[in-house]
């Protein structure tokens, strides 16, 4: 690997400090890192780089687990660091970064910073000469809050970085069973072959979460459920079954077949959003054991008042040859009874049910994200009976990937994130076009909602949301996996 | 459940005690027999019934599991018999059988004889006017040693039962496994929508023996492993595998359905018999530890000298739409190196493999139905690796039906097949024309080893049979599971 620089913008922040900084520490220790490695921590904090580290050290010893913690890595870790403090309302602030810098090194610029800050930092970076070099970007969500906001990101970082440079991260792409998914479908002939509307009855992808708001409450209340998670994580779960097989597992093939599906989904306008979207917001109910306020009782919300959705769920479809009928369920919520991320292909009935004295059972298979990544495939075999000759019953086959491991942990997302961004692996990034057709969909069906008002509906914390959402799916004759 | 009696010819035999008796046994302590029912148990041997119920009571209680057994058990199980002395070859002998008998009762007659006293034994129930009212006729194998004494068998015993009345015992059909092979096929669209050559390479079936020929060497001489285990046994395996759905899970459908594979069988004839066909015969080795001697050093063998096949693996063609291009690969021997029957499902291959580090795996399906009946779904899913991105990993997925059942035992194949009878369903029996077609085909086979000298190779005894066996396969690129 080249010698390279991570320079991370909002390097005091509760990102870099839960999830980025634990992930390099674990590609330290794993010996993953290039031999010449070094990270700028760019933040606005008044700090040396030891009061920096020490600060970290304390967050770090939490965030990383026992056997995995220990103090000569984190001695080794330590090393690699140069504190910067930057404003970066200024581009002066960066000409201590710029002599940091080397041309000779690759340099991967991090932003884990509020995304409106994006592009002033590109400007400034290139004012303060710098981008030059082999220089990448590495962008957090979101990317703009609809199409029009999304390209004007896109457009002020592309003047800086040519695509091929831009690291857009959606950090369910580098979980080991989205990645899996990818396995499972184009190495396993057995599920290949019928991976279509021919076998397929129909799709669900549920991402549930049990946290509230988190404090974020003006952030999310301008934005909602359906920018915040429906518009990346599921559009990108949503691409990952269903895309075509790519050519090769390049950044490039798969990036073509993705956009592909979003292309593909039948607008949700005016005409079909009653039918097609259900959006719902929590009040007051229980979440482990406690007593948790309802959405517009949390704090930050002054007037208590919103109309903004904590819940949505979506009836979409795929208008290509492979899905034609098949309907894909999405669902995402805050304050749901689980924290759940699972994607179920339910196949069809059996054409014919030569049991006569049993249901026609539909197989399925169960794709779970979390918790206990694994897939399960529901099956049905022979009740082992003498009195009922021919009960069946549905089993199991269970795949966990805990057990499958060759490796004492499961690697979180951004260990193989950063590991491919200085690589220069772009596959498992989202591309420009794939974003803006997200939000071109999500646009048609946010306004849709807004102009046939559509309702949000109450639902307690800590259920499975409004019950408007069960009849989105039964009036189907089907039914919500959990 | 219709008053029954069942009426053991042979009832003093090892197929009796080892098990049809405990079967019986079983059904009665779980209640599966009718209210009122009776058993003749008819023999040579000079005894009354309360002397063969000694006689039998100490080799049950082996026979039978220790939870299993109980004296009040037994002594209800007692209570249904009769013992009745016969010498099979004088009708004046059934008498005794005849008074006993009576036309308001089921009379189901169970010939564990030597099918040599099938005809016989027919004729002298007629005669002494045995067969009034409801009689059905169970037949243990084999049903003739080639076609021609097989017609002959099913035209004796045709003359005095109808069809409809005809229960012919492959003990194969009545294991749990092979039933829930139909389930597996039928009732999981999953499996069924792929079944065929558009999506299967090959599929292997095997039934390994650890034993030799256990003292009947006479017999087994004159038959061989081909016409002992290949007529019967594996080519309802097959049949079971390759059959079309049928329209219900009828005797008569699945009949049908069954007749149908066996007629598309390509014959193996002079043509091509070397090609598709190995013979082998077992030589001093070791089973268990222990040294065994040779088929030819075997009891009973007294010119040191014979020709006979223990081992035959055959590659078979289903001359059909569904089968086209799909070997079946079958073998089965004495003395091999496990105790194993299985049926392997091996799908094809990629057509395109877009994990470029990594080989091309296919997926396959293990079915066993010894030991440890459950079925085995070997797929391919991502290695959980930081290191090698897109490693690929062969993972099983497992379902264990000793798990999977509403009893605390897996029920041996002739509980089943009893309960069957007594019930008058024949959907687990052999139909006359699946074993006269059979016959056919494995006639031609013989004929043509015959013909052609398709020599006998040697084993040793313990290991998975000649040399040349793996040659008929690896030939073709592929090899045996196990």
């Amino acid at each position: 690997m080249d010698s390279t620089d991570l320079i991370i913008f909002g390097a005091s922040g509760d990102l870099s400090a839960r999830k980025l900084f634990p992930a390099l520490y674990h590609l330290s220790a794993a010996a993953l890192l290039p031999e010449s490695f070094r990270i700028a921590a760019v933040a606005r904090d008044e700090l040396d780089t030891e009061q920096f580290l020490d600060r970290l050290k304390s967050r770090m010893a939490t965030a990383i687990a026992a056997p995995h913690w220990s103090e000569a890595q984190w001695s080794e870790f330590a090393s690699y660091f140069t504190y910067i403090k930057a404003d970066f309302s200024d581009p002066k602030n960066l000409d201590g970064l710029a002599t940091w810098l080397d041309d000779a090194r690759v340099s991967l610029f991090y932003l884990a910073t509020p995304p409106s800050l994006f592009a002033p930092i590109c400007d400034h970076l290139s004012i303060a000469n710098c981008l030059t070099g082999d220089c990448r970007i590495v962008l957090e969500k979101p990317i703009g809050e609809d199409l029009a906001s999304s390209k004007q990101v896109n457009e002020t970082v592309g003047r800086y970085f040519r695509e091929q440079s831009v690291y857009r991260i959606d950090h369910y792409l580098g979980k080991e069973t989205v990645q899996n998914l990818l396995v499972l479908r184009f190495a396993n002939r057995f599920f290949n072959a019928q991976w279509d509307q021919s076998c397929i009855d129909h799709v669900q992808i549920t991402v549930a979460e049990t946290v509230g708001i988190e404090g974020r409450w003006s952030y999310y209340d301008s934005v909602g459920q359906l920018r915040d998670m429906v518009q990346n994580h599921l559009m990108q779960l949503l691409c990952l079954v269903a895309m075509e097989p790519p050519n090769a597992m390049s950044a490039e093939s798969i990036r073509d077949e993705k956009v592909k599906i979003v292309k593909a989904l039948r607008p949700i306008d005016a005409s079909n959003v009653s039918d097609h979207v259900v959006r719902g917001q929590y009040t007051q109910g229980w979440s482990g054991g406690v007593s948790v306020p309802g959405y517009t009782e949390e704090q930050g919300c002054t007037n208590g008042d919103s109309d903004t959705e904590t819940y949505v769920a979506i009836k979409a479809h795929i208008d290509n040859w492979r899905w034609a009928g098949v309907p894909f369920y999405l669902r995402t919520g805050k304050r749901m009874a689980e924290k759940m991320t699972e994607i179920v292909i339910t196949y069809k009935k059996l054409p014919h049910n030569i049991f006569s004295n049993a249901d026609n059972i539909p197989n399925s298979l169960v794709i779970r994200l979390q918790p206990n990544e694994g897939i399960e495939m529901k099956m049905v075999s022979k009740l082992q009976s003498l009195r009922d000759k021919l009960s069946l019953v549905t089993h199991d086959l269970n795949l966990d990937f805990q057990g499958s491991s060759e490796m004492n942990r499961i690697p979180d997302a951004y260990e193989r994130l950063f590991l491919d961004a200085i690589n220069g692996d772009q596959s498992l990034f989202v591309g420009r076009s794939e974003i803006e057709e997200s939000w071109r969909w999500c646009d048609k069906l946010i306004g849709a909602c807004e102009s046939q008002q559509v309702a949000t509906k109450t639902y307690h914390a800590g259920s499975w949301g409004p019950a408007k959402a069960e009849l989105l799916i039964e009036k189907d004759g089907r039914s919500w996996h959990a």
